[in-house]
């Protein structure tokens, strides 16, 4: 099964890459941007056929290592 | 109007953090785990109610700083 997990800063949160590559836009005269904010994506493929066991032994995974939980939310979600 | 480009690398090319997280991922006893591959993910609010031109635009951003072609690809995604 193919998992899809996308992890981005919380609200409020600076992101220093993301105002760097805003920046770097409106230098190259992409004016219309106005909020660039830059997540990361894990697609890992998992042996696993129950869709919920396998969202909760990612959500374990993202607890564990994928995520820093105090400066970032992540959200799961199956590819088909 | 909000923006998502998801940048990944092409199949093939190695992708060494990816294999970094697999590896950690094991060590953790998360065995299941076959495979990881890390993406980028570019959330931007840009000025513009036109949605194809808007993802001309993006499309432009995306060949001219934010892709790396020649070992990435990239979606382009209109979040509603």
């Amino acid at each position: 099964m193919k998992i899809i997990v996308n992890i981005q800063l919380k609200e409020g949160v600076l992101d220093p890459q993301g105002k760097a590559i805003h920046h770097a836009l409106n230098t190259l005269n992409f004016n219309e941007v106005n909020d660039v904010r830059i997540a990361k994506q894990i697609v890992m493929q998992i042996d696993e056929i129950d869709e919920e066991k396998a969202k909760k032994r990612v959500a374990k995974m993202c607890e564990e290592l994928l995520a820093n939980t105090v400066i970032e939310n992540y959200e799961i979600e199956i590819a088909k």
